[in-house]
Formats: C-alpha cells, structure tokens, sequence
C-alpha cells in the first residue's frame, strides 16, 4: 500500500552540535535499513528546502505510523501524509 | 532531471459528454506515451481526491513545460511542479 | 484499516431538479449500503455546513478510493482524508 | 451531545524530561477516565502527526470546554472543535 | 446553550428578481420569529460586508443544525459556528 | 458603537509563576470594571481555545483601541476587531 | 473616526455592457460626492489590481456601512475594514 | 511616488527594558523627522494591534527601500508594501 | 525603477474563439511592443502554470499601473506586484 | 535553465554579533563569486522585506540544490524555488 510523504525539517538553531550530528546518523542509517527493507521505496530532496518528499509501500497505516513516529528527526519534522491509489492510466498496472 | 508534479482535476460540471470523453481519451493516451518513453516516470492517484501525484524525468525545464502545456486536461487542471534533487540518505545513489 | 474522511458539498444552484432529487436518492442508498457492510463505520453532519464527517474500515487504500470516487455527490465534493492509527490511549485496545 | 475535536500536540524541545513524563502520563490517564465515562467516545492517532481525531459526547457545552481546559497537555495543544448533528442517512439512527 | 455564528452571503448575480425578493423576506420572517422565540438571541451585520453575525442560545447541536439549515438562504451561506462556554470574568455568572 | 473582538492568548511557557498570575488577576479586574461601566457587554470562552469572543460598546475607535492596547495579556493576544452595525432583520431596533 | 477601507473589484465577464458602463458612471459620481462631503478623504488605485485602497472619516460604525452598502459596485466588491485610531508618533495631532 | 505600507510590529517579551525604551524613542524620533520632511505623509493606529498603516510619499523604490531597512524597529516588524497610483475617481487629481 | 510582476492567466473555458485569439495577438504585440521600448526588461513562462515572471523598469508606479491595466489580458489575470531595489550583494552594481 | 528563487532571512535575535558579521561577510562573498561566474545572474532587494529576489541559470536542479543548501545562511532563510521557461513573447528568443 503506497503512500506518498512530504517530510520538512527544522532544526532549532541551539541545537547540540553532537546531538546534532548524532540525531542525523541515526536519521540515515534508520531511513537506509527501511530502504533496504522495501518500505521506504523512494526518498527525494526537494530543491532548496530542508525537506524530501519519499514514497512509502507499507502493509497498513499502523505500520506506516510507527515507521515515521520512530524517525529520529521526528520532534523536528512537519510531515504530511497522501494515500495513494493505482492510476488508471498507469502502463505498470497488471 | 527529476521533478514531482500534483494535477488536480476540475471539469466543468457543464463540459459537453463527447468533449469530456475525447479529452480523457487522448490525456490517457498522451500520458501513456509518455510513460513509455521513460519520461512519466511514474503515476499516482491521489486517494478521494481527482488528483495524481506524478514523478518526471525530463531533460530541462522546456521539455517539462512543453510535457505539462501540451495535456489535453491542462485547461482543466491546477498543477504544482517541485524540482528534486537526489537525497544524501538514497541507497540507489552511486 | 480506518480512515477520517470530511465531505464538503457544493450542489450547483442551477442543478436539474429531478437530477438532484435522483443524485441525492442515489447517494443516501450507496451510503447506507455500505454502512450495513460494515465498512461506512460512521456518519455525522457539521453544524451549520453541507458536510459530513465519517469515519471508514475499509482493506486498503485501493478500496477507500473505490469506494470515494463511486460517491454519487463525488463531484460536487470537496474530500479531505485522513489514515488514522490506534492511539495508545485508547482503552479499546487490546 | 457529540463533538469531534481534533488536537495537535507541540512540546517544547527543552521541557524537563520528569515534566514530560508527568504530563504524559496524567494526560493517559485522564483520557482513559473520561473514555471509561463514555463521555471520551473515541480517541485515533493521525498517520504521522502528534495529533489526535475524537470523539465526544457531552452534556453541553459547557463540559466540553471542561473536559479540554484541564488536559494536562492543553498548554501545548492547538484544539479544533466541530460541533456534530444526526446525518440523514445515518442507518443507527432510530 | 450558546453558540456564535458568523453568515456570508453570496447571492448569485443571475438570480431572479422575484426569486431573490421573496427569499430575503422568508429569511427576514424566519429571522425575526426566531428571535421572538428567544433562540436568535442577538444580530449584527459586520460593517461593509454582506454578513452578519449571531448568536444563538438553543438547546443542543441538533436544533442549531436544525435552524441553521432551513434557514432561506442556507443554500448561498457560508458558515461558521464557535460553541461558547462561559466566561470566567463574565460578571453575569452567577 | 458596537464591536466584535476575538482575542486569543499566548502566555509563554516559561513566563514567571507571579508574573502570570499577576498579570491574570489584573486581566479579570480590569475586564470586569469595563463590564460594569457597561463597555464591554459581554464574553464568552470559545469552547476548546484559550480565546475569547466579546461584544464592546464604545464612544469611538480611539476608545476601543485604549481599551484594548491596556489589557494587561494584551502583550501576549492576538486581536480580531469587527466593526458591526444595526442588521435589518433586528427585532429590537425601533 | 477614520476608517481604512480595500476594495477589490471583480465584474462579471459577462455583464451586460450598458449596465457595465451605467454602474461605473454612478460609482464615480458616488464617490465624488462622498469626497466632497469630507467623508471619503482619500482614494488610491493599487498598482496593479483592480482595487482601491480608500480612507473614510465618518460619524460612527452604521454610516460606513450605509455608506459601503450603497456603493453602486458593492455586489461585484470584496471589501476589508479596518478601525483606525490616532498613532502617538504622529506629528499631526495636538 | 505613493505607497501604502503596513507594519506589524512583534517585540520579544524577554527584551531589555533599557533596550526596548531606547528603540522606541529612535523610532518615534525618526518617524516624526521623515514626516517633517514630507517623506511619511501618514501614520495610523489599527485598532486592537501592535501596527500601523502609513503612507509614504518618496522619490522611488530606492528611498522607500532606504526609510524601512533603517526604522529602529525593523528587525521586529512584519512589513507590507502596496505601490499606489492615482485613482481616477479621485476629485483632488487635475 | 524596477518591478518584479507575476501574471497568472484564466481564460474562461466558454470565451469566444476568435475573441481569444484576437486578445492572445494583441497582448503579444503588446508585450513585445514594450520589451523593445525597455519597459518591459525580462519576460518568463513559470513552469507548468498559465503564468508568467516579468522585470518591468519604469518611470514611476503611475506607469507601470498604465501598463498592466492595459493589458489585453488583464481582466483574465491575478497580478503581484513587488517593488525591487539594489542588492547589496549586487556586483553589476557601481 | 532558469529559476526563479526568493530567499526571506530571518536571522535570530540573540544571534552572536561576530557570528553575524562574518555569516553575512561569508554570504556576500559566496553571492557575488556565483555572480562572476554567472550562475546568479541576478539579485534584487525586495523593497521594505530582509528578502531577495534572484534568477539563477545553472545545468539542473543538482546544482542549484548545492548552490543553495551551501548558502551561508541557508539555515536562516526560508526559500521558494520556481522553474523558468522561455516565454513565447520573449523577444529575446531565437
């Protein structure tokens, strides 16, 4: 089930310097496990924001929230959520 | 050259029922060539919304513009043009 | 999987009135139909607006759209959707 | 006398963690003593946000006003409230 | 119980002369009977714009939800209600 | 003169526990000797929101700006002002 | 007492051309005369848009709104009201 | 050359005393200087806010851009600009 | 002096052909007519919108308002007008 | 290929004095480098706003993401990007 996710980061500007580098490790390493998982199937910058747009194939909302409630930048994230549904003019459809 | 593009759809209530067919015929065709020469990339509905959530890979910008004037729908529709850039956090990344 | 779906309508003041009185027929009859299957959870008005709240079950994204864009008032609508998730608050849980 | 009221937690990124955890936990337990009630009719969890979908069904409003004023986290919540009606075509109505 | 209501009004300009007279006197006799009733308690327009607003003392959401949509210009209102509580330095409370 | 004035409050989390309380007990006392010159004529909690809605009859523009400008949470509102007039559906207008 | 007013004009494409000449006539003498009454001080065009930016000095809240109410253009107008008062840098008042 | 200009002014609540009345004296001193010299021809209280809707009288964009980057207060001002021209039913224009 | 304008277009769907290409000839007369006077310094096409970025360098506000205002497609457009001045940062400054 | 970009700084207020003259000594440099090697080509004050209005010609989105995410006040601006074509008016167009 697809799910298209706009993420928009703001780092407070008092932030920790090792809490910083530390947080964004985590942020990587977590978003790169679920990649290669297959449910953090694409992840893109928006250019000049400090922000991606990604897709997400997930078994339900439940585990959708628990991925994105779990993200190590999450206190420091505006995120919006858009179901999405197969396209009828999609040539990949079956 | 990636870009992410929202469409959404509104019809006039009153569009004549052969225009209305036509022109959605020729949209699905017109989107699905382009689809299959690789720069539609993908194609998504956007859940109870007359909506799609597209992914472009085009050569610059006047071909992304010429793609989106050129919809048979584009009178009809008000559409959103994000530029992506790759995302440091992306495993397909080389 | 539950979803918050709000449905604003707009019906056109110059709508046909046997196609308003059929349309709007149609909608309850669709509506109820799906509230005995068991996948309509809940319906409400908004106080004073053309609207409804309603709450969903449904398998999946596919099936909330399916069953959206098949509303007789579709598009006449203004529809905002919302997954939801279980709150870890909540006593119904298991 | 039902309402749907939607709440959007922000804490602040430097709260004391015993201060956080305090106030989480008496906001549990305050929500499950009015769900155990039957005033705190549903309470879900929106895909990807710190918020809240609920349902209440009070006396007037008067005890909504009380219900949320003394939420331990409603110094950090943005509240909307939507009074609620009996929909037509609502099948549990009598 | 209390509720403060703010109406625009948007009359489409084509509507019919006779059409457009008797509504504004329907609304204006319904107004007036319901203010008699005590349930309309107050009415301002809001200075140079097609608006008023109000405030109502009713019973419950049902009956607010009840006046409010068999008002004659219902069909060409926007409308926003906000329940009211009392408040705190209101020196009328008891 | 009558004016609608919605006013919501901010008070900072880390505001002084005197200050606060302070500034609160002047807010009510100041509100409530203009309550009884018959100034502000009414107020209400908007259910759900640390916000007020309130009815003012004042001499003049200048008047109601002194007034406001002097709340003691004035640094902490934000302010709404609506003009109103007499509406032609009042019944308590001569 | 002194009023800032914004008006934002949208004719009807497809109003009739005698009435569209007939209602500017009137709306200019309107306001002429208004200006030379000493109610309408200032009247300036907003680069770009069909909009005026205007300052009225009336006796009091009902006749700006009598006075807005009658502007011949008043169906086809957005208007924004806000309240002036005296500011304390001003060099003008005594 | 005319231009409308709005400024919401939102000094922080932890400013130095000394600093905060020091600003406000440069401001008013500096207002009051420009309007001596013709440049601010107005200035006004909106009523209920911590702003003011002023005209400015300048010889281009370059001196408005020179008066506002300098007000003392412009490093705590929201700032609006609206060029003006003459409108042509303003009585006072040859 | 220099403007940055944005011109969003919205022909409505039921205009007259040849009205629409008689008004779509003489805007771009227009338009080109004033980029070889030097009025009209850059025009620009925004991708995927029926709009367009331009830098307009004037006399003064009273010409550029005479510019757009005859524009052949001004009561089909939404203009934003945005007074420019020098860019400290500007090396083709002198 | 062209963008368009607006950049708003909003520096914070307690941001250290030498931290501040050498960010904004460090972003002028990084600026006008980008000038002469004539990827910004163009920079402008937006008149009474700490803002800027720049076109940027650079080979795709790739580099105008670097460009901009290594601004060194990047972490200071919120920043729209708008992609530009060519403009079937432009008389510059070959």
């Amino acid at each position: 089930m697809l799910f298209a996710v706009k993420m928009d980061v703001a780092l407070p500007q008092d932030l920790d310097a090792d809490v910083r580098a530390d947080t964004l490790a985590r942020e990587k390493a977590y978003s790169q496990q679920l990649q290669r998982d297959g449910e953090w199937v694409s992840i893109w910058r928006i250019v000049g924001q400090y922000s991606n747009l990604s897709i997400f194939d997930v078994r339900d909302n439940e585990r959708l929230h628990e991925i994105l409630w779990n993200l190590p930048l999450f206190p420091y994230m505006n995120i919006e959520v858009s179901p999405l549904a197969q396209h009828p003019s999609d040539i990949s459809a079956v």
